[in-house]
């Protein structure tokens, strides 16, 4: 098989490799295309991400979907030819966090197409992928192999905004229009938040939010405009904080109403000053989110019943043969949003 | 003012009455519109409704808008000219149910427009009804006073899609498509649930709900037409009982999947005979849901942001001399959804 | 080695058995003790429990901890020599209840020394079982074998008490005061509770909850009895049903306070006549309590740090041979709470 | 009557003052003893605490217990000669979180015996107080007026530890050992934590943290102390942050186990810099806890029923007159955990 492997940094060699081999509970699945994310580019821009330096040439990608061509020996719930959409995370399904639903924060979780465990598992940039039967998601007919290929950051999304309490009804601000905030945007809106906000330094960011539905678009950095919009709304009662940007993460604290709530979602590098009395004299409450647990289903639903409409975010898609250029692409963080490499059609 | 009393079984008279004094906290409103609610044919065909009968002409009316047209002394959160919907319950605010935010529950409530409390305020169905200010949520300019008018029972859905722990992503089931189940079939859809079914034995409220947005419409007599929708969907986690039928309250323990819940909306007459066991045995949830607590905030938004549509289900109109007119159609229990009375355009 | 078969109604005869043979994920254990569970007591007076009948002898046991003496190929956690007390539940894990962390609902759940699935898996009355390592919970040192044999009723308790959103605090009611119910009082005490009530139509029953630390014993029908309870407290907030008693199931709607709760443990044998509107009028909350999740960490942490004390529980012990004695005296039902077989002290 | 008056900073001056009016609603209590607590100690010292600096000499005392003498026109609910804990809070009841039960974020609270809000309102500091009726929670018979002056600190911490989730079976630590932690660390016991440990650099409030059953006292800036905690109970998943130190609120979102959650009662002074990635990447909740809401009733029943005893946690007790030397030895914040003072006895 085809596959293109990550041998330095912005070094993708496209290269023939073996088909990998399918256990008993695993399924092969021919990879119809990925999606690439701010890891990938971290990998492909450092040949590292954060801690993780891959030990040998790594096959990226852990967004992707296809078709399953083989089954392994105990594999009874999926036939071949079914469309699959891929979770990418594997739990051990018996530590103390698997065993309370929270896989996501298994102590033994290996994740495909990543250097943070090892050996690693070859990702989606290459024609097959062998994954566990569980790990598949079925596609309905009415959903394409480019939307199920955004299941990954739609659950993000979606574990996200499940983390508070309570979202329909709530004035809600996301800040950072990035890939992953857009994408809470739409989620918000489909979950019945009253007021979506979506605030970010670039305009493109903003005016392409408003363009999916958001309510409003702001600028974090012009007091007026915050000050309009939260005039306009009321304050918002739930943040969710997808940029990473200290500045953000100072703010929203100000920001945020009495008794309010802030998801975080986005990576903070190194370490933040913050008016941290604020957490407790405004009765805050600040919530991670790390991933996402059994979200698939939920978020196929999403796509399923039109609720979330994500074919607008994909902004570019490329064979792979063309995947060094979709990286450099991505890699400009420009006004793409969810670029594709598609690997057969 | 003109107002129309019930002065016994079937039996309304429109003549001229008092104008209500206003206290310091009170505004007057000069009414719009008013709802004819399922408690107010009750009152309507036997001058009483369940235990309570009134002891003197009552006019009747709870789901109620219009314009504030004077504010008591101490009023200086509104001003005249205002146009409102009205919340009718008029909690203590200091009873143990009160000051945990369930006012629906408070134990000195007084209620307008029925014979609950005594001595009765009059409601809707007349020219001005005086009210606490606190009781007024103002309309936004682009909501029509028709609409708010169903602000009254829009809450008493959103108070019943807030009781589970989650509505976003879920598979849920309305039984009942009376006017209830109506508005919880719209809100299920405005805050996320990936799948909505409407079951009611007539085939109007079916369709009528299929057009407004739901899934499937199903009948909950015909087990063909019951399977067929549980295979498509795979059954439903969350189930709002929304008819009151003893049947219906059996069938729902049997049908939600394991893990599940049922809210509980309609009322039911008598003892009803369960398989209480399943309660049990299937792990669910049975949550009650009474009226609403500060629900109008939310309900407002999802009018002002057009997430629900409520104008379908405004049947007909009537004016105020046609009182008896309008609630005689609506005690035939028809193909009409909600029917209203105009009291002042 | 010695096990005790169930061969048809009241007959279990000890004979001499394979020791079970050992998978790769499994430890074997040397059984110390087992208790008898209702449920073992229906299988011994009719060769069956509910719809569950034996295919073949049955080694009936599920309560039972012991030590560690073998493990298999693949286990790295546990080593020979380690007490242990036994969860007999083997989810699939992998069903969407696993992956929520509701193993209790699992869609392929085994169960040992039960019936309930085929093959049947032999449980504690015998010299040795074969489980996975994963249902092992260690025992500290300071914890009795006979205590950590009660960890399973414990932990039906614990997952009870769990349900509300709340127990710290709260003024609470057990209906039933017989095994279940006098652990789940004890828990509700250890959790927090303001007051604990334990209500039964036995007078033994009433009085050894009370010297175990409940505030009140309460007789159900004497209505002079109940009333005085619920002057002196304020009513219950929340209440466990722990008997099965349809009259219990229906007095409870009526006894709680509105706004209340209600779990329900017992088993209800066939339908039970309710007076269903009360959970809509005084909008509760009917929660069902089945088996437990992952919850002998916590369990067990209640036994280690001694905030809760079931030695007092354990009415008799009765050796391996005896075990026939031991099953009768358990199935008069009379003043034992709970009786257990030593295998091998 | 007699009060005492702060002047300046350590300026207490006793005189003679009028008794305070009592409203309609109202109940004059002549007060037993006041609690003297951190606000109170910054307002001694500096004659300000943050930014509330009294505009006329202020009678402090806000945890305060004693007996209502005279009660106002439309009070019905409450008698003279009954004793009574006074919550000093005043809160609207109309804005939006007291309708929705948060009426510690009340948007108009009053609050007795600070400079918080003008015209001040006297504290417990003095003969008499002035104070709606529905501020008073009755104190039962066998409750001491010592005890029930701690009523207020007891909330705080009752109020912190039913902002997480659950608290059953939890492994909680408490950082900071001051009046307010060994409240918590006694409420955290009482709700049934499996583990309490409590951190703090004096080794007088480690040990007696200990005496009052703590299971660990831990040094945090002994690594060895703390690496041995954390290797005997397994980590925490709930941390209580009661110091507002810094290196505290840093330590602890490292400390924490992945998916724990932290509770920030403790106040802050200026920005703190943190490691706030780790709020994601592990999914904690960082959950604020001000003050309290309605929590009273639930703060008594554990004085009531001797769930926590608070009698060990009041070191010393002064009369009116030596009120200046009570406040001294509070400002010393040496081995004193509470400090109060009879105004009557």
């Amino acid at each position: 098989m085809r596959a293109v492997f990550l041998e330095g940094p912005r070094t993708l060699v496209e290269r023939e490799t073996d088909v990998p081999p399918v256990g008993a509970e695993d399924v092969l699945i021919k990879v119809h295309s990925m999606g690439i994310c701010g890891s990938d580019i971290e990998y492909y821009m450092h040949n590292k991400c954060g801690a993780f330096v891959p030990r040998n040439p790594l096959v990226l990608g852990h967004e992707l979907s296809g078709e399953v061509v083989e089954t392994g020996a105990s594999v009874t719930t999926i036939s071949p030819g079914t469309r699959v959409s891929i979770d990418p995370s594997i739990p051990c399904r018996i530590c103390r966090y698997c065993r309370c639903g929270r896989h996501n924060l298994c102590e033994n979780l290996r994740f495909i197409g990543t250097a943070a465990t090892y050996p690693h598992i070859s990702g989606g940039l290459g024609e097959f992928v062998a994954i566990p039967a569980t790990n598949c998601q079925i596609i309905p007919d009415d959903v394409s192999f480019s939307d199920a290929t955004c299941l990954e950051p739609l659950s993000v999304a979606v574990h996200a905004a499940l983390r508070p309490a309570r979202i329909a009804g709530e004035k809600v601000l996301v800040t950072g229009g990035g890939t992953i905030g857009q994408f809470v945007a739409l989620v918000c809106r489909a979950f019945g938040a009253s007021v979506v906000a979506v605030s970010d330094i670039q305009a493109f960011r903003r005016n392409f939010a408003v363009e999916q539905g958001a309510d409003f678009g702001v600028n974090p950095t012009d007091a007026q405009d915050l000050a309009r919009v939260q005039d306009t709304t009321g304050g918002f009662d739930l943040i969710f904080e997808a940029s990473g940007a200290p500045a953000a993460i100072k703010q929203n604290l100000e920001l945020v109403n009495k008794g309010g709530t802030i998801v975080q979602i986005g990576t903070a590098n190194g370490p933040v000053e913050l008016p941290a009395n604020l957490i407790m004299s405004k009765e805050l409450s600040v919530l991670g989110s790390f991933r996402y647990g059994d979200i698939y289903p939920i978020s196929m639903g999403l796509l399923a019943s039109k609720r979330v409409n994500v074919t607008p975010l994909v902004s570019s898609t490329f064979s792979l043969t063309e995947a060094a250029k979709a990286f450099e692409l991505a890699a400009e963080r420009g006004d793409a949003i969810k670029i594709q490499v598609e690997i057969s059609a």
